[in-house]
């Protein structure tokens, strides 16, 4: 690690996904996952989550087939701004600046070596809420919403992709990522890595793509950090015909208390239920996972994950016929 | 806030405590709380939680009186340390290289504008499970106790101090802290500020210490995490004869879910039982609280503090016979 | 204790309630405690919590003052009800046979002692979900609500006496209520009894009326059963200006996970945030506590309770002015 | 159902299990479960949980293989005791009276139609904490240990059976068990059911014997009544190379959050979470299950069960080699 880490990228700002069913991809964020609507525009609705402080942090689009939009990442400053578009300029990812969109100024399109579409900003607009919904509590830009169980912000992205170290050196070299925990398969190839720029474990994960794909979509994730509310939010899933994937249960990767689903338009997310644990450590050396360390590193306890967590992503591809 | 925000302090190392009555002091910790004694040096004592990964976070110390040791801050690199330690020299509350204790190597010494005594620091020792405590999550540094209702990581120090403002300015312009939340009175004083150096809403606190002291503690703060262990040890608490300051309960400041309670040697003691807010925003402007809205801020549910929350500390001082 | 044990009284089965403000005190049981409206009829309304079998367990009427309706227990079979009907006569405290009401057949309407209006009945009408809401968890009688923090079922009613001994007698002699928990004060006299016919440490409780009343209310208490639900249902009170009396905390008596609220129309409500202890030891001597050992009983740990918790009942009567 | 209930059995007293290896199988449970042993005498270890009433809730006997020694009832009252062992006589599966115990006076042993070995008592010892372990919280009969997540108190019994239906009958009709909910596949057959005499789910299940076995064990299980400590003991089964079988997860029967694991000794042991549901209706109509309903019933949410809970019981039965 560099004695002087680099601080330019300091959060997941936001993440578009695309839906082929998008009333009910609506329906499972905002009256299952009480998530807020800021805005309707096109093809395009603008959610956030109520301790989400911008406009949103989901952006759903209808689209033909499931999948990911783009992911934006919000830099430290406008200096810092600069710094990572030159860099990923100089790169050969970068793709152009845009005027922005609803919810935040000019941004710098690229692309990770994979193909998933990202962008880097840095003005963004907060959200007010009107007087009915301010909350006397101050930290919290609106009230706690009365239907669903709510999730409270946004909390990481994990893509797959064809090759994870390419991908992964990419996030640390022209963004700063840091690189948390990976798996190191026996073969000598790198299965999954965790990367963030903040204490927590990860804002990003990538994981090799077992389907030959190329700039897949394995979920977004959502923040809790009640494990009660894994549990109410099951039952409500249960109940309203939201086939759990996994969990609730308990990762060894990122300490986290975990369960996905896959919302009515094809996309895999997931919701936490605790805080995991946090990375405080400036010389935090990566968590190498070997292969027969690897079965307490997926499942620390609590549910196995099926067979198609490692396989289905969005947009979907059809495992061969046999 | 300036465009470019400093990143040169990293985290809250340790802490050093005194305490009259060392032994009772050491059951707390140890057998109430099921943190691990790494030494015993001198009149000493270094112990760590299980989710800690250095080779102390709390140092016990006999003395006369309880109060605070010191409070050590570890840069994000060894350039950084440097940094730090010329803008402290050249604000004239430097005080001096030592060459490290028990866990850490080279510190610099210095004060507070109260007078709390403070270090910083780059190399520290990590610490290495013994075999039989290795656990198979790689994340965690050894297995969690078998004894009390175990604490996860230090979090936070909160202190007292003549003059809010002097030291909060001290802390942010010296060694980068942001300011995320603070108390303004009606009459222009600030009553209380919460700084972190990372998405934490705090690392330190400092608030007005009403009995007129300079460079007391009002407390120190372990982590659990999960609501739960705040209910588990209350009712161990209870059962052994710890009186309970205030707690459970939920801040509005800092979102914290929070126990308070009194350790046999004087030194109050905060439990945190969830993760609060984390803040990721890079232009969070601090979160002013006034008079009128300071209810809601102090306690937004739960139990009300009681007046001894804004007048002990220590060292104690005896309130004034009226 | 008697060496057989009178089974004859079931479960508590529903409790009236008056409110000066019917739809405020419906939106407070309907959209913050997610429960189900039946029916409307004359100036009442019929609730339910999701996992209540029956027509309903709460019944709103309007009128000038809050206070107690009626509260109504099922017997454990019809012979059982005739003996309960024969023994109530005896007492000289029996008043008549009622054709039913909404959701149950004949009932015998009787007073206590102090003048509690109560029932006694066997036939209920059982709640059927439409197709919509039926649940695939075939022993809940509903889907989870989605709105709210929803309550699970109904759990007891605290009543306020002008002598606790004489009522609980009564409940004892004539229902075959046991006696778990009672607090002795030192001059003899009885100041609260916990008594129940099954494993519950209460379905009704009787405290003393300090401001001199008859026939008060002190509290309804619905059950979560889930301690997070508590601090949830805070979160949501606290931002739509319910006042919590007191909570979350734990009662030493009955070690109940308790919170206290004033519903809009006045009547207080309790929230059981856990199971307590259940008693299945056929012969329990009841818990005794005496005014030495009261403050742990009453609080074992968190909040302490307000001076109005011992006062505060329905209808309200003012504190003489001094 | 009668008209008039049964209530002559009013509790699970205690259990016995036998052990092959009874240190491995004590350490379980007082290390890891918190148990308090009360006494040894010749090969047995009686224990009990913090908040069970009696001298002891499971006794622990060295035994060639693991398997249910016995489970004991405790009736409703002397006159019931002689009720039930008139019925139990009468119905040709009784045996003999025997002077009682460690813990207990006479007890009347007998048989289920499976074999299981059963008794059933009126006179017990309970339990006096020594001084120091003493609680203040006067329904429980000591403090809460400091030692593992120790379990409150003795739960149920799951009995494994060549036929279901004559057990199920034989517990209804000789001791006025309730039958709550049970499994009716489509080929006419029983598959399990559980029963209960209080507003328990049930005290004891019975559950077909697919290896073809007679008067096994499936498991035994503690309650603990909070979710969290599910987590919580997981964590520690996990670092402590217990496996764990399945859970935490929720059923859909008995509405239970459940965690199995198997004991050193080779006992299935599970634990409860929180309280399920209780009925409290007299006139309960049992949950019948279908094949096609009996996914949910069996996962409502959370880890599926392996095979080999289906298989599994003490004495182990080794499956056939195909």
């Amino acid at each position: 690690m560099s004695k002087e880490p680099n601080f330019d990228v300091a959060q997941l700002a936001h993440v578009e996904i695309y839906s082929p069913k998008p009333e009910e991809t609506l329906w499972f964020f905002k009256d299952l996952l009480g998530m807020e609507e800021t805005t309707r525009e096109g093809q395009s609705v603008y959610l956030r989550a109520y301790e989400d402080h911008y406009h949103h942090t989901l952006k759903v689009t209808e689209a033909k087939d499931a999948g990911l939009g783009h992911v934006a990442w919000r830099a430290s400053s406008k200096p810092a701004l600069e710094r990572r578009v030159k860099a990923i300029e100089a790169s050969g990812y970068g793709n152009q600046w845009i005027d922005g969109d609803l919810g935040h100024g000019d941004a710098y399109q690229f692309q990770t070596p994979d193909g998933h579409s990202m962008e880097i900003l840095w003005d963004v607009e907060y959200y007010k809420a009107p007087e009915e919904k301010r909350s006397a509590l101050l930290s919290r830009p609106q009230k706690r919403p009365l239907h669903g169980v709510p999730v409270r912000r946004l909390d990481h992205v994990n893509l797959l992709a064809s090759d994870v170290t390419s991908n992964k050196n990419f996030l640390m070299d022209e963004l700063g990522f840091r690189l948390r925990e990976h798996i190191m398969l026996n073969d000598g190839n790198e299965a999954a890595a965790w990367l963030s720029v903040s204490p927590l474990v990860h804002e990003v994960a990538v994981m090799g793509d077992r389907m030959g794909g190329r700039g897949r979509l394995h979920h977004v994730c959502y923040w809790y950090g009640y494990p009660q509310h894994l549990s109410d939010i099951s039952d409500i899933f249960t109940e309203n015909n939201i086939k759990i994937e996994a969990g609730p249960g308990k990762h060894g990767v990122s300490q986290a208390y975990f369960l996905y689903v896959v919302e009515p338009g094809g996309n895999r997310v997931e919701l936490f239920g605790d805080a995991g644990y946090l990375i405080f450590d400036p010389e935090w050396q990566p968590i190498q996972w070997k292969e027969e360390q690897l079965e307490k590193g997926i499942i620390w306890y609590g549910s196995p994950l099926p067979a198609e967590f490692f396989m289905y992503g969005t947009p979907v591809i059809q495992p061969a016929k046999v």
